[in-house]
């Protein structure tokens, strides 16, 4: 069953917009390549100095194995206080509200 | 240009699962005719008692109103402690990891 991981940390703006856009394409790259992986949107806001993931996965095991992989990842670039939740799916009012989970 | 709201909060697990999918039906249903809204991805733990959305609007105005409006219906259903943050999107690695955004 899908589920979403909703990511969000500190990170300094210089590092966001384009300059993430260049930096980060081998990265995004090999996260298509993770388990269970089926998209990401990447969430950025400049004027807070924060950015983050929304992520969805074929399952929470595969969910969970990526995050805690990518949080080691992270700590490595000096991300330190990431907040990350594993939320599942309500379906049916996904659906009336046009919510693309695949 | 596309942005994404991010809501999360603490809710009783007896009020998520199927008895939302069957409670919130009309309130899904009024939420696609919201002024720039696109889409909402409907979270939820109930192991954690958590839920939450990921919304797309068509520009960051829509978003705020939206949320501004939102967070005073959700404390008449006794949410009071909702996290919400709007997001830019990083175009060009969503599209290399396959988020979808309209």
């Amino acid at each position: 069953m899908t589920v979403l991981l909703q990511v969000d940390f500190s990170m300094p703006a210089e590092m966001l917009g384009e300059n993430l856009s260049n930096s980060a394409i081998g990265l995004a790259e090999s996260i298509t390549q993770e388990a269970g992986f089926i998209s990401k949107i990447w969430t950025e806001n400049l004027a807070a100095k924060e950015a983050g993931g929304i992520y969805l996965f074929t399952d929470r095991k595969s969910a969970e194995r990526y995050w805690d992989m990518h949080k080691k990842r992270m700590a490595t670039f000096g991300v330190k206080n990431a907040n990350a939740k594993i939320f599942d799916i309500n379906l049916p009012l996904t659906k009336i509200t046009h919510g693309k989970i695949d």
